[in-house]
């Protein structure tokens, strides 16, 4: 049925109406005093979900361009750098690492685990020349919905004196990263994801660590040169022409989430996160990451013996909902229900029960009729009382 | 007033109803097939708009990201450069050139007058060993307000054989940018401009030749790569999350440039440059630019004795409408009118009348009352007959 589309994937997220027809103003100058008073509450409240005193700067480009600004202005070609990789966005730094001319460590961990934290301990410890110079970890990897301890492994890093640079795409805004509390050099966003926006704004946020190696970097770089971006912040302006209209969305999305409160963000991703697991499992498929991994953005799942895509297909041409497929070698072996950004109690329900009458419509009935439905809800009951 | 405001500056520029609306929708999938529709669908408009055959990428970036990435995919640090430069966007090429290595020859103008083609045939002419790799142009240099001779340059450059790599930001959809035709090899430019549409989208098109060159291209780039985005596009999909709201924007406003017919934007602007201008002269001020290299897209104005703050800001005062300002340089010394996108000639009898009076208003009555519009409006009469 015609604009009945509900998008249960981790990027793009649903967007609030608000949100919508903020960005459908007509566009104002990105060099007035007006527009400057926007980049200056958008950089406040900012750095409020960013939970940091450093700079965070909004850059015209995806999560991926964030990331490559986070990387090139603070690392050197030839700098011995560790990459966790559990999953495609861990590999795609690895990549960036790899075009830059670095010295790239790839610490790896299988598609749907997490990464060893001790592995990181070990190799952080045994470095007593200093020769690391970065760690890169995607907290929350969106292609396996894994989230990683970045917590214990930017406390190695930080004892170590490397810089801890962060992939927080889908992490931001779905789950607690306190920026300063653990020592986050480098942490990049994307606003498709915990933002509650369209996709095309990119986020990263420096410390004054951070700072103080850009220094010494060489890498060659205009675009996504962050000291420009530095530069024109102190003006509240950007060296760049923004996304004016994106800006507009980003500042009615981000009073959305301060009146909502961070605790109250957080709690309601981890309540969306445990019911969509429990009631996965209670319609007898696996969930594709442990329980104590679980990446609070979105949820993998094995659905063997059907087939994944079958599963998307069926849901998508039945009910309207369109999950994410699995990339790379989980093509067609998982599905990903997204439940991060402006997702809500009652969307997990509509989503589980679209779910099992999908898997009922594939001959998938190994369960009692309801169970999934049961299970979401006796998660939301428990996490009421 | 609230919700009065006319914005007048060369970028952002007005964007019609229908094309804010379209962005206000519920943002979908990127790896949809309701999405590849639409990417091929704007492909093709993009193709028709740059008059080419070759790829046209939309990037999530600015213009300026969009000329980096037409930059340093096709030239390599050490390679000899000719790049124009007769203001800001010259400038800011040429700082990019310096900034990847490459070996830079700045050919100069003053700011408010045209690039020499003599002197780039004299200089291609006498590189007889071929060592000038690209030539790099500002078409419609948008901080004066002065069209280039491309055409006559890239005559040149073609018969030499180097790359002719276009800054077309404010020409495209302005005025005629015949990519084939002109042998245009690199031509980049952003949404905010011609293409009636908020800032956050970058374009490039890339000849044959120019993908011949990326094949020794050095420079180390994953963002900005553009065979990413070749190998991409020929799945109508992006290699990264695109800024799916501002293509159903896109979507919309081609399809009414399209409507509308080249020949038909094209005539429009031309109009309105003249009538701008006109109106100008007549109301006393001197047009910064010489008739002969006027940009299609902003016309900038030298008030003296009057400031040109002091002009900005008592129009803005007064009637809501926003002007440029000066750059660098050029600040408080000149202001500049946009006329390209989504103007129409009422806006600028509006916008002339609102002069004329500030005009008035700052004791400047050098001028037979209602000479600005009358100006304008005699443009128009004779367009229309």
């Amino acid at each position: 049925m015609e604009d009945k589309h509900m998008l249960m994937i981790p990027g793009p997220t649903p967007v609030p109406e608000q949100v919508l027809l903020e960005m459908a103003k007509h566009p104002i100058g990105h060099r007035s005093a007006a527009f400057s008073k926007i980049m200056a509450e958008v950089t406040e409240n900012l750095q409020w979900l960013f939970q940091t005193k450093n700079d965070v700067f909004c850059l015209a480009a995806s999560g991926t361009g964030a990331m490559e600004a986070g990387l090139i202005n603070f690392i050197n070609a030839g700098d011995k750098v560790l990459v966790g990789e559990n999953g495609k966005f861990g590999e795609r730094w690895a990549i960036i690492c790899d075009t830059y001319g670095m010295d790239v460590e790839r610490v790896k961990a299988p598609w749907g685990e997490a990464l060893d934290p001790a592995i990181f301990k070990a190799k952080l410890e045994a470095d007593t020349a200093k020769e690391i110079k970065a760690v890169v970890i995607t907290h929350s990897e969106t292609s396996t919905g894994v989230l990683n301890d970045l917590e214990t492994i930017s406390g190695y890093v930080k004892a170590h004196g490397a810089l801890m640079i962060v992939d927080a795409v889908t992490s931001l805004g779905s789950c607690n990263v306190p920026t300063d509390a653990w020592g986050l050099d480098v942490v990049a966003s994307g606003s498709q994801k915990g933002f509650m926006l369209p996709p095309g704004l990119g986020f990263v946020s420096v410390s004054d660590k951070a700072w103080a190696a850009y220094e010494h970097a060489k890498i060659p770089r205009f675009y996504l040169d962050l000291k420009s971006a530095q530069k024109n912040l102190a003006k509240n302006t950007t060296p760049f022409t923004p996304p004016v209209n994106l800006i507009f969305g980003l500042k009615a999305s981000l009073a959305m989430m301060k009146r909502e409160g961070l605790e109250n963000i957080f709690a309601r991703h981890k309540r969306l996160t445990e019911a969509t697991r429990a009631a996965v499992k209670a319609l007898g498929l696996k969930t594709f990451a442990p329980d104590g991994n679980a990446s609070t953005a979105v949820t993998a799942v094995d659905p063997a013996p059907l087939g994944a895509e079958d599963v998307r297909k069926a849901i998508a041409q039945q009910f309207d909902i369109s999950l994410a497929g699995g990339q790379d070698d989980y093509k067609g072996k998982i599905f990903r229900i997204g439940h991060l950004g402006f997702v809500h109690d009652r969307d997990i329900l509509t989503a589980i029960a679209a779910l099992e009458a999908t898997l009922h419509g594939l001959g998938h009935t190994d369960f009692e009729s309801g169970a999934g439905v049961k299970a979401a809800a006796t998660v939301f009951q428990k996490s009421a009382s």
